[in-house]
């Protein structure tokens, strides 16, 4: 049985982390969490006893990974720069959460169920880069349609939900909606702006050619998880006031034609999608029904009229940024490792 | 001076229309406003005194229609087909904001700014048909950048607001946010969901390729309002809660290489935009910004990196449905007649 260490285990992914792995058995004993010390001395709670946030100064994660097996790190890319060696050099397999080894060569960057077969060559110890939310959604959605053909293109629009200050961000989403229903002015400290009754362009920083980092990642991310170095990916990331949950609208361009009809039933049979798609009913997938969900929701199939020759599918994809986006994903990650017998 | 006939004057686009034509010194006597028996007889703000909605029975519009020269028609599809022929008969400029004539060769489709040229070969009198709201806003922003090259293709992803079911729609989403405040069951009599902190796809019709109608005006219009018959438009429509102004991610490529900054010019200086594109500020269009404006709101200018050759743009352009993606355009359609002297 495995010994797990979180670093960064009270914030939205960390917490998300800590419940997958109780639901999957991992007991209290074989876990050790950590957090800054704001958060460090807080119970948390976990099936069988709670267990304390410990601080995450030096010594302590030293003594963590030395007798960890596997490392979450969730805190942000600085604090994974400079505890992914610690732990590796205690011979953990790290995942890791921030973007920071997420273009490294060395490490792998894994969709779990899109690129698993990467992890044959992981000998460990080493770290193993969980991608960006909106890549893992999308990529967990059109992966299966490569057995259509080749993918050319893709063009991915975001409708992603305000945690880009994290779970901070979302209470204060929540308390601007209090304050508007009371005509009281709205709290704007975390987003800088009104969230409620408003979409605004994804907060990460622009870069000289004015792509967001967001869009960027997508791209990167998206390339390198499919092996396609050639793959074109054209995007644009917008938050919504959601709580919970990514949408994406997703418009795919194949070598050949595809039928719309193939791709439904594909789809249908993937492992970790679900198909929503029921036009009768105008039942699609949205956000509240995704929301602490395994599965990543799609639906919307059809034949993208804009790209000639029948080579083009539109769909609608819809994730929980927390769940496949975030926790689950790194934890498949473990697991594929562990079931190679690393 | 013209007399102005507005039927459906208690909805949405109707009090627009109003407000705007007060704007401009139409004074209530030239005014005629009819509504269903349900609105008949209340009285509308106007400057100079408040008018008297009248109930839309047949006899009063013809003796309306008989006195005026400019016919609004803003209920819905049914009504625009059963009155244009009878407005056009007494001799009316009929704009019509329903889909009833917007395929009609008979009858231009115009978005002022885009095509108004086609007006130069109207007679009257007559139907003009006031484009989509999606349509208008999308094509507002992209037309002047037709002097940069042959637009190729559109791929256009939607951020509406929630007004599928008009004014009242509003008011339940107002009503869903307080009722969501206080922890009490969202009302969901109009929309039929939970619309707050939520997005769905958009509730007009799916046909049975699995597009829906509101997508399949974007491709249909722009295409007859561009004169590119040949035009590729891909495009999802969803909906968001925002209570007013459409947001739109727009990308375009082109039959040769355009230039970012050439096209941040053109938009800059294009009559019936405002360029809000200030990445050091992170300031882009945004929905709350645009409500009440007569301008649409264009940002995020940008090579669009999936497109070779550089030939593709994205950008983002949010407008007030209900002002330039409705009354405001059907009133710069009246006002481009007028000056050409019919």
């Amino acid at each position: 049985m495995k010994h797990v260490t979180i670093v960064g285990a009270t914030g939205a992914v960390g917490a998300e982390l800590l419940a997958i792995l109780a639901d999957r058995g991992v007991d209290a004993s074989r876990l050790r969490l950590f957090a800054s010390s704001r958060s460090a001395g807080r119970r948390v709670d976990h099936p069988g006893g709670s267990i304390v946030v410990e601080s995450a100064d030096e010594t302590a994660l030293r003594d963590a990974f030395a007798w960890s097996d596997v490392v979450y790190l969730a805190a942000n890319g600085r604090v994974s720069r400079r505890l992914a060696p610690i732990a590796v050099a205690a011979s953990c397999t790290v995942i890791d959460h921030s973007s920071a080894f997420r273009g490294d060569p060395g490490c792998p960057l894994v969709v779990c169920g899109v690129n698993d077969e990467v992890l044959d060559g992981f000998e460990g110890p080493g770290v193993i880069a969980n991608p960006n939310c909106s890549t893992i959604i999308a990529l967990a959605a059109i992966a299966p349609l490569r057995r259509l053909g080749r993918l050319v293109r893709l063009t991915v629009c975001t409708y992603q939900v305000i945690s880009g200050a994290g779970a901070e961000a979302m209470v204060e989403l929540e308390a601007q909606a209090r304050a508007w229903a009371s005509g009281h002015a709205l709290p704007t400290t975390r987003l800088g702006r009104q969230g409620i009754f408003n979409v605004f362009n994804h907060d990460s920083e622009v870069d000289p050619a004015g792509v967001n980092l967001e869009e960027r990642k997508l791209e990167i991310e998206s390339r390198r998880i499919l092996a396609q170095p050639e793959l074109r990916v054209s995007s644009t990331c917008v938050r919504v006031p959601v709580m919970r949950a990514h949408s994406e609208a997703i418009h795919v361009e194949f070598d050949g034609p595809v039928d719309p009809t193939e791709a439904r039933t594909i789809l249908s049979e993937a492992p970790g999608l679900e198909l929503v798609d029921a036009p009768e009913d105008r039942r699609f997938p949205e956000p509240i029904h995704a929301t602490g969900r395994d599965d990543v929701l799609v639906g919307r199939i059809r034949r993208d009229p804009g790209v000639p020759d029948g080579r083009g599918l539109a769909l609608f994809a819809v994730g929980d940024q927390l769940r496949k986006g975030a926790a689950l994903n790194a934890v498949q990650i473990a697991e594929a490792i562990e079931s190679r017998g690393r």
